[in-house]
C-alpha cells in the first residue's frame, strides 16, 4: 500500500480545469471545507435525468455519511451503488471588482464522485446517527434521547468514500484590468458567514483614496431577510 | 393556451414523494426561493456520473440564467441541451428535538429540471449579465464598469425555463414523539440566515417550564467561525 501523502489522487473526473490553480486535492483542505459546513447536495440520475436533493452529512475518516428514512428515494438510489455525486460549498464573500465581468465570489467547495455504500450493521448506524447529531450541533448527543431500535431499523445510513475527491477555492480581493484600477469604483470583498452572515466590507487593498463605501454594500440585504429575525 | 392559474404543473419526476405535505408547486413560494438566494447547484450527467457544481443565477420571469467562461464545461454541457436538474436551497434553522430521531432543519429549497439554451444575442446577454448582477447585489449595475462587446463575447450565459419545478418547505418547530415531551430537555430552533447568520434560539411552545437554552445552542458555531471576521 503506497504511503499516505495526503493527497486524493487527481482523476481526469476530478481535476479542476477551470481556474486549475483553485483545484485542491489535499485531505487537509477537503476535512476542513467538509468539518465546516453541514449541508450537502447529492446528485443521482434517475432514467438519465440528474436530481439533486439537499441533506446533512457528517465526515468520519475517509468516509462522509448520509441518513434519512428508509423510504428515502434519493438514499435508495445511493444505497444501489449507482453513481453519484455530492459538493459541498461554502460561500465566503461577494467579490465586488470595478468592471462588472470580474465580479466573482469567494468561496470553498468540494465534489466527492463515487458510489455508497449501505451501512446496515444497528451499532455502526447509531455511530454514524451520533457523528451526524455532533457534526451539526456539537454537544447535543449528550443531552437528547438517543435513538431507539426501532428508530435505527427506521433509518438508512449509506457511506460513500473520500476517495476521487477535488475541492475548489477561491480566496482574496477582486482582479480587474489594469485600465480599470484607477476608476473611482469602490472595490472589495463583502464576507459571507454561516455563523456570522454578512461581515463588514473589506475595501480592496488597491483602492483608490476617497471612495466610500456605497450603501448597497454597507447595508446589504436579501428581499426577505429583514424580516427573517 | 391554458390560464395561468400560478402553479407549476406536477410531473411523476417533480412530486415531493417525502413529507408530501412539504411540496409546494406554486410560482410565488418557488419565484420567493429563486429570488432570496443567489447560489444554485447544477449537475449534468458525463458519461453516466452526475456532476454538481455550484454557481450564481438569477430568474427573468419563467427563466433562470447561468453564466459562466464560455470554457466552463457546465455551461458547455447545460448548453448542449442534456438534462440537468438546479437546486436552491435556503438553510433556515436547525431544528433541535428531544429525541435525536427527530432532529431536523428548516429550509425552503427548489428542484428545476430541464434543459438548457444557450442565450447568444449581444443584448440578451447583456440584459441576463445586468440581472445577475442586480440580483445579487442590486444597484451594482449603476456604478461598475459595464462590460465591452469581447466580455459579452467571452461569457456563455444559458437559460433554464421554469417548467418541471418543486419547491419543498419546512417551518417550525420539532415534531416530537408524546412520550418525549414531558422530558426535561431543550427543544426549539436555531435560526439561520443568508445575512444574519445564526438568530437568537427560538424555544419550543411546548418546552417545559425551567428548562434553559444550553451553552452548545446559544454559543452555536462552526469550527472556523470564530476567525473569519
Amino acid at each position: 500500500m503506497a504511503e499516505d501523502d495526503g493527497l486524493y489522487a487527481v482523476t481526469p473526473r476530478t481535476k479542476v480545469k477551470r481556474s486549475a490553480a483553485r483545484g485542491k486535492y489535499d485531505k487537509e483542505t477537503v476535512h476542513a471545507i467538509l468539518d465546516e459546513a453541514f449541508l450537502c447536495h447529492v446528485a443521482y440520475v434517475n432514467d438519465g435525468q440528474p436530481i439533486i436533493i439537499p441533506t446533512a452529512y457528517c465526515r468520519i475518516g475517509e468516509k462522509v455519511y448520509l441518513h434519512g428514512h428508509i423510504s428515502n428515494r434519493l438514499l435508495k438510489s445511493v444505497q444501489s451503488g449507482a453513481p453519484i455525486c455530492m459538493t459541498v460549498t461554502l460561500m465566503d464573500g461577494l467579490v465586488l471588482a470595478r468592471s462588472t465581468f470580474h465580479h466573482s465570489m469567494n468561496y470553498r467547495s468540494c465534489v466527492i464522485l463515487g458510489t455508497g455504500e449501505a451501512v446496515t450493521d444497528l451499532e455502526e448506524k447509531r455511530a454514524v446517527l451520533e457523528g451526524i447529531v455532533e457534526h451539526i450541533v456539537p454537544g447535543r448527543n449528550a443531552e437528547a434521547r438517543n435513538p431507539t431500535e426501532a428508530e435505527l431499523k427506521a433509518t438508512s445510513v449509506v457511506a460513500l468514500e473520500l476517495s476521487e475527491v477535488s475541492a475548489k477555492v477561491r480566496t482574496g480581493p477582486a482582479i480587474d484590468d489594469k485600465p480599470d484600477m484607477d476608476s473611482p469604483i469602490w472595490a472589495g470583498v463583502l464576507p459571507f458567514d454561516q455563523v456570522k452572515g454578512v461581515g463588514e466590507p473589506q475595501p480592496d487593498p488597491q483602492l483608490i483614496a476617497g471612495v466610500e463605501v456605497p450603501q448597497y454594500v454597507s447595508k446589504y440585504c436579501r428581499p426577505s431577510s429583514k424580516e427573517v429575525f
